[in-house]
């Protein structure tokens, strides 16, 4: 099996996460083959993607535009490519609630779908779970936390008795909650051991990040709430730890670096040397530390397990109130203390329903953003 | 296959690590059942054993001393314990040479051997190795280090790139070279995490015991010397490093506890969930560290791997020489510094042969012995 060429299509493909997989599928061209890429903004990027990779299906945002790039590629909608019987694994990359119709169309079509979208299974967690319980398809977590518990998981026959998420605390970790009040976009931009997009990056800031991770792990690896735990560890280098039945515990360990789980995920069940990829340095790595997470300075994480816990369309709310809070924040129209008390009222005002359909699950998601808008405007009328 | 009943043999059940398999078992009565014991010295205790675990077969170094039980136990050489058709799983639990016919038995007869006798391999990894290759036998380590490994390869369907063993440095890790002279034997005894019996104890404070480690994961492993590593670790949580071609690692983690190992050996596949082995508590873990060891101070572990890489019957010499030198040392006839000299000494003088048979083994065996005597009363004449 090692022999064949996986036929992958990218998702999401200008993003950092899109770009990223394009570099490992660089280094790997007798095991992988683009066949497939989608954008919805970046079309220069986009075009010189198609140039290198040569494509058979492409998708963008806005269709016309497609004419300027002179190529032969097929336009297919995102659930087109997704489900395209030449397609082995689909790396869904794109950001927000747009993950959501190509990853339930992969797994209809039984696909492996390399999820990095993190709303999709949190916010239809339920659904494409049942889904993937029902087809030939294999979700590969692409989250460097949840890549590590796979890899923890690998060849162990009985479930995990605990999940321990690992957490960097991101850029203020040490800060009072005062400071946190004033911190600025650019502050919160860099984040200490991570090169990523811009909604993520905040997110880590929050903390609502590893709480959206705490609900994907639970889907993942099917894990209630109370066995999942999340401890802070500033060096980013333990990416997870599984806790078994025994008392045993595993950890997996890298550089903060995305093309490793990338990478592991394209190409499991096998690894692959990639000259890339730094090797841990034990002569300037000297101490890990771990500690428990501070859940009042950091609102947004215990608001997101909350929402897990209680499940139906809250974590779609949640979803939807942080990305437009986020937003909001990027252009300065909002403090990053906000963030957790918009989300927090949004969850609070929300009328949830149980077991959604797709459709509850958009329209949670769409009253949620029209509400944290209306709150913010109520608030600072501009 | 979880329901069946393995039938245990429990080789050196008198001493630490036989005392902690019967512990165990204990927890287990559904899984494990003891049928064999055996012990060369602690009559008492042996007899206490018996009468709580009955046994059908047992062995005594004196023989003689045996009508004292009052047992129905069949007396057997510890070979034929070994090799017994109704024995499933043999822990050679033994310490020094002893063990080393037994495995061999044990591999020749196709059991599943739980292996926490360190010079067996150390000295006839060669042979051990290749007769498991022709047989049905399975070497299911248990030294904490070596089950680590085993722990993170599980499930891992290439080779390692690289394997890490911890070592906690033992009691004289930031002691000065003329400091290290003038230990004590109470002060070598006082290990700062592990309880273990008095020889591993004091090979601890040389790191010796971690070169013979480096040895065993060689022959247990099939990896080169080169890509052996040894971190200092003084915590004693994580267990050992695995690392891939792709640069992802793995470590296994635990509090030191030598039932963890020996449970995961004797359950394997399976993990029980077992009461008495404590979960690690975050609240009161905040810092690993890990550091390169300092050979020169620990000239021990240079040693070992130096007689490992080298192989034929230098590992025999300096397993003896090591055995003498520590006895001498605990009989407070040498400083703990003497032990590497001695050693050393040996080893130069030492006439090798290469792929040696065992009769050849434990020829160098002898010589090594005699030598460090000689060595010793040469220069202190009693």
């Amino acid at each position: 099996m090692g022999n064949i060429i996986k036929q992958i299509a990218v998702l999401g493909s200008t993003g950092s996460i899109g770009q990223q997989t394009l570099e490992v599928v660089r280094a790997f061209p007798q095991r992988f083959r683009i066949i497939g890429l989608a954008a919805s903004k970046n079309l220069d990027l986009l075009a010189q993607q198609v140039s290198e990779f040569k494509p058979r299906f492409i998708y963008f945002q806005e269709k016309e535009a497609l004419a300027r790039l002179n190529t032969e590629c097929q336009f297919l909608p995102l659930e087109d490519i997704a489900r395209h019987p030449e397609v082995n694994t689909v790396v869904i990359a794109t950001s927000g609630k747009s993950g959501l119709l190509p990853v339930i169309a992969a797994v209809r079509s039984g696909k492996n779908i390399a999820l990095a979208n993190k709303e999709s299974l949190v916010t239809a967690g339920e659904i494409i779970t049942s889904e993937v319980r029902l087809s030939r398809a294999q979700i590969l977590p692409v989250d460097s936390e949840h890549s590590a518990i796979w890899q923890c998981l690998n060849g162990e026959n009985q479930k995990a008795a605990r999940l321990i998420l690992t957490a960097s605390g991101g850029p203020f970790l040490h800060y009072s909650p005062a400071q946190l009040g004033n911190v600025t976009v650019e502050q919160a931009l860099k984040h200490p051991s991570w090169q990523m997009g811009r909604k993520v990056t905040i997110d880590s800031a929050t903390l609502m990040n590893k709480g959206l991770e705490v609900i994907e792990a639970h889907w993942l690896f099917d894990m209630p709430f109370e066995d999942i735990g999340v401890l802070i560890h500033p060096q980013s280098i333990i990416h997870s730890l599984v806790e078994f039945v025994d008392g045993s515990v595993k950890a997996q360990l890298s550089y903060p670096d995305m093309r490793l789980p990338i990478q592991y995920a394209l190409s499991y069940p096998e690894r692959l040397p990639n000259p890339e990829l730094l090797r841990l340095n034990w002569d300037s790595l000297h101490s890990l530390t771990l500690e428990q997470p501070d859940y009042d300075k950091f609102p947004c994480l215990r608001l997101a397990i909350e929402a897990g816990k209680k499940g139906g369309t809250y974590p779609a709310v949640l979803c939807a109130a942080d990305e437009i809070a986020v937003e909001l924040f990027l252009s300065q129209r909002l403090k990053l203390t906000d963030i957790a008390h918009l989300v927090e009222q949004a969850l609070e005002q929300h009328q949830a329903v149980a077991h959604p359909t797709l459709e509850e699950i958009m329209a949670a998601d769409t009253w949620a953003r029209e509400k944290v808008y209306q709150l913010v405007i109520g608030d600072n009328p501009c």
